[in-house]
């Protein structure tokens, strides 16, 4: 295991930090995200507007910019948060939700990795290829590409941007053009609840808020959502409660559930 | 039973083809109606940018345009994504939030049903009514006026606009002008979930994509509601535990308890 | 205990009168505010063009400002919407949300109070410093500063303001600058689930609509809110599980759960 701090260890210091992160996010998903993060033990800024742009990005540990339900006049508010957390050294991870759907999403993806230079992407598969300029057709924002060209895909564009890069699925691969580990666990019903992805963005951010490593942020957070996933599905009944249960688990993690032998190779 | 396939078996196609609904919502519901479609066995799309309506709507087999937290600048996004969805076919379904309570809400309405021409209109009844002309105080957004007076108007309004109409209340009402069935089902805290109106119209769009028939699509959309209802009353402790079980049940629903005797009339 | 009417009292009134709240508030927390004021017996109004904001807020028995995702666009139909209520009599209820953490938030709920003037506002320890120009370091919008401090500048602003404060943490503190009630409840995962402190304030402006005394709705409010909280913490296993079990406990609650010996000092 390729890793100097196990998943479990960086959460640990994640709860006793409790790490501010910074969330300019999509309206379907900032609830549950900043759910998911009060959960995990950060605390979470839900902030957008350009005049607090600056101050905001000042107080946070960490930023995570997803485009979800991007608008223009959101882009500006992206830049100068990047740009802020980059000039005092916090962690940026960008969530390029549904790029390749259309060229607004595609490009202020291209503009953010080119002028922000987040540290960490995390997206599905043909997200990951439609950035690294593979051919994908991406249906809607819940699609997986192969995971085969996935991984290649993230690869590339890793080594591009200097960045880790992760592609969830049913194996979370993360590397950074060099290395790369691939997590195991999560369940099912993961696919079935709306910014589960988005969920995982945001964990990144908080694991990436206490330590310097971008790529043991992205395993450890990874590890995180699939093992609360995996307990979440053991009880649930349909996605509502695995949703719910979902929160629960995370909030409840202990070590031995999150650095299990199986989970990273 | 006045339809060609029932609510069960329009389900099963649907989960079958697992299509993509492009949704236009409002803030309030676009978690909760994002997780009704993917429960239901559909693929969510929200977005609402101007740059970007015409991709997103020529990848969608449906289109949802929901008024309930309007603003100006919206609407020439729900305009051009309609202008798309009907070119190529597509159905669409106006839920009118709120029609009545305000000009602004009302005329957006009429404008829309003039030059989109949704094939479906849902809303409950004062929003009907005052879409058809008929007097109607409405109160908020969640209130219900007579069913009699509920159905008339919905008669009106199918025949002026050569639409489908769906008034819900305690017993749904579906007409195309000339046809009429009425759903039976549901349960008493589904009016304490905010959103289950918006999840409704939801619904009748992922319906809507794997049919020509607008009429039953509506039918089979509010008797899968009216199922899950049913089943997530039988547990519920309160609207919480309500709205997590109507989930579940929604991804469990079995044609059994769809197609019952009793559902629809 | 120094109030005419009782928490659970006023609860009786707001279940039989089923008050209006026009809610223009954040994206995160609009769906599950509007949940909560739905298990309270209120109805959610959930509206912010600007075009509307006179016929909503003329709609409306109460009016709950929260500034928890503010916008420079927004703030006109704050102004309009309270210029409104205020006209026609209606209580209006302020959350100043991460005031204190941006000159936007602090200078706009400074313009609110002055030109609205809010019969009551509702924050956390820091918020309520941050506004009565106390020092306070913001950490966030879920931080608490000492309970002592708060209270003291919960009387200040208070007394300048003409107005009922709210400060809620641990104990919440009721003021209106000379008298001053604690409420006592709740549970230790309440700060763990996003928003609880906005569902306070719009279950605040629900009680407010149904008494002419600011202060008693206040004190009412916190006390249902403090019961359901101790009530949901008793099966919840996490904060998802706390969500879903405080909403069923809001819908349930009983007199003898709000109205205990402990619960007001």
């Amino acid at each position: 295991m390729d890793v100097s701090q196990t998943p479990a260890q960086l959460l640990g210091q994640l709860r006793d930090k409790g790490p501010l992160v910074h969330n300019i996010t999509n309206f379907v998903v900032m609830n549950s995200t900043a759910n998911a993060l009060l959960a995990v033990g950060a605390s979470p800024i839900m902030a957008h507007a350009l005049e607090e742009m600056e101050e905001m990005a000042s107080l946070a540990d960490a930023l995570v910019i997803n485009i979800g339900t991007l608008s223009s006049h959101w882009i500006e508010a992206m830049r100068r948060a990047g740009t802020t957390a980059r000039e005092r050294g916090a962690p940026i991870v960008l969530d390029p939700v549904g790029a390749g759907a259309s060229r607004l999403r595609t490009e202020t993806c291209l503009t953010l990795l080119n002028e922000v230079s987040p540290g960490i992407v995390r997206g599905n598969g043909s997200e990951i290829m439609a950035l690294a300029g593979a051919a994908a057709t991406t249906k809607g924002v819940d699609s997986t590409a192969g995971s085969r060209e996935a991984g290649e895909a993230a690869r590339e564009l890793a080594g591009r941007f200097a960045c880790v890069v992760v592609v969830s699925g049913e194996v979370d691969i993360i590397t950074d053009g060099t290395r790369e580990i691939t997590v195991h666990g999560g369940h099912a019903l993961m696919p079935k609840v709306t910014g589960m992805g988005c969920t995982c963005s945001a964990l990144v951010g908080a694991f990436a808020a206490v330590t310097d490593s971008g790529f043991e942020a992205a395993v450890g957070a990874m590890a995180a959502a699939a093992a609360a996933g995996e307990a979440a599905g053991r009880d649930a009944r349909g996605p509502g409660s695995f949703q719910v249960g979902f929160l629960d688990a995370l909030y409840r993690l202990a070590p031995e559930q999150i650095d299990t032998p199986q989970r990273l190779s």
